[in-house]
């Protein structure tokens, strides 16, 4: 299936966006008077190769835990993990009211939590094991659980598009993820460890030197090989993060646009452009987040974000804030009038 | 009715939004993770004096003509904004694209269009006189049109909230109208002409000197007094300018949050903190515009906007992609579990 879906992936045709482009601008207003949200337009144009369309986004919330919280890299307790999964199933997390308001579906799925939960009818079952090993100490995870990992991500997503979803949103929960998320992009972009080491959910100055500490003994004791993405996921990844890759990968596969959400779903576009470079195209970073490293991140995929909020919680908040932009832009590619339709002047020929 | 409004604008009490930011932090997030999403629920809640709330969304775009475009200072007709108007009332434009999108209201006002146009349905008549005499020869109006077409629009806005608006957007066309706001920018401010005056809806180099010349003698003909917000706005202001000063001064009076779209609204913002300085605390910047003057009047207002496209079209169309960052914000005050309801531990104490 992985080789499948990075076979399908290819880079759009030079100037697919130029239809698009004409199209905005022969709406009525000065051309490229709607700066970004154009850039939208013709990026969901380019991917999609048709008209840009945001009517049913699906946002992925993965959740797993992480062994490395036993080096005590986060200002919560690993039942957090567990207790956050049950608050989205109730409705009651950030995630929840973003995307209600947004009209997006939210599929909740346990790719590894540590602690017992209830299976209940609304939490999709993609767990591989109760949560990873501590990879400041060897990798966490098996080759053959990274491969699982991605492929029950990827098939989540195939089955949402089969339902109609235009838009993949990346969204994650796991205590100790971000301490995941420094050692992958410190991993593939060669940035030091404490540049792309950050607060997290919140720790003080001393806990975070011993986070910085603990991401560059993972990296000593582990040395991913920065050009293998399987290698760098399965030694310094988690659970939910390979997840995501899946949900890039098969979105980038079926030509449907991927939001990323903050730092964790930027180190997992990392990973899933390892794997498959043209993935690239495919997505949209929503927003840039407060997590130092997601900046390194961005930069080294390419991306510039469409919003700076100072957001720093995951879930997908960012990227369910993004969807606004990006229906947005959809409804100003269809729904506005042309000058001609409209009888506007344009402008005077300089 | 002017000083009515200004005795009535008074700062919030010191520490007005400390209950705001309490159960803020009693959500299930680390706190502050959401960034300025709990600054916006923060302000909000400090400005309406209870719970933020974004359910009754008003876009106000007003219209008028510029005496000032015999000088040659836009790329389009006069004609466009007789014609964008028509587009407006059709639901064609941007704006009603947006709105629509938002849920909200669109409220389209006549301030002073040169052209003829058909009293329709849906156009409200606040006509001033059929756009302002030319301000590079002398001022824009007299100091009783000024004060008219400030009351006009705050009579508007009045009525919106009498039906329960709880959000304030300004919005405008009026081709002609970037000159008018580089000048009170530069007026108000004391920044250069060539500081402040940008491409508007797209000139060339040369004609974007001739606009700064523009802006130049019209300051220099008409003197404006800084300190005082009615004469700039008679000098070089225009009607609908001025209608969105009424705007802004009823919602600081009726504690309505106002949200300023782009430059246009900065400069009406900027007269209405001349006449009441305490109207600066009602305000929320929607985005930075491309307009170069923009950020001088920001930086004037001590306003940080909040999202940064590169947009530069007006109609409030920068403000009506705010109003979904102000639901979401309102929409987590007021939706989410807080860490006791929702049975998840909080953050270890250090």
């Amino acid at each position: 299936m992985l080789s499948r879906l990075r076979d399908a992936i290819v880079a759009p045709a030079v100037n697919a966006d130029a239809g698009a482009r004409r199209h905005l601008d022969q709406l009525t207003k000065p051309p490229g008077s709607l700066g970004r949200l154009e850039e939208i337009a013709a990026r969901l144009a380019s991917v999609r190769g048709r008209a840009p369309r945001v009517e049913h986004p699906v946002i992925f919330v993965f959740a797993a835990d992480h062994g490395v919280v036993g080096e005590g890299v986060s200002a919560y307790p690993q039942i957090v993990t567990t207790q956050m999964v049950e608050n989205f199933l109730a409705g009651g997390a950030a995630i929840n009211v973003l995307a209600r308001q947004a009209g997006a579906r939210v599929i909740v799925a346990d790719f590894g939590i540590a602690g017992p939960i209830p299976r209940s009818r609304g939490l999709v079952d993609c767990a591989i094991a109760r949560g990873t090993a501590n990879m400041a100490r060897g990798p966490a995870m098996t080759t053959a659980q990274a491969i699982a990992a991605v492929e029950r991500g990827a098939a989540l997503a195939e089955a949402a598009i089969d339902q109609g979803a235009d838009l993949l949103i990346t969204g994650e929960m796991g205590i100790g993820n971000t301490t995941a998320a420094s050692a992958i992009t410190a991993a593939v972009t060669g940035a030091d460890p404490n540049v792309v080491t950050g607060r997290g959910t919140g720790v003080d100055a001393a806990a975070w030197a011993r986070k910085v500490d603990v991401v560059r003994r993972t990296l000593t004791v582990n040395q991913p090989d920065r050009a293998d993405g399987l290698d760098v996921l399965k030694r310094v990844g988690g659970f939910e993060i390979a997840g995501l890759v899946g949900v890039i990968l098969a979105g980038a596969a079926h030509r449907v646009p991927v939001v990323l959400d903050g730092f964790i779903a930027g180190a997992a576009a990392l990973i899933a452009t390892t794997l498959a470079p043209d993935a690239r195209h495919t997505l949209f970073a929503s927003h840039r987040s407060a997590e130092p490293g997601h900046a390194v991140a961005l930069a080294h995929l390419g991306l510039e974000p469409y919003l700076d909020l100072g957001l720093r919680l995951g879930e997908g908040t960012g990227g369910a804030l993004f969807i606004h932009l990006a229906r947005a832009a959809a409804l100003i590619y269809s729904e506005m009038a042309t000058f001609k339709s409209a009888g506007v002047t344009g402008p005077a020929e300089p």
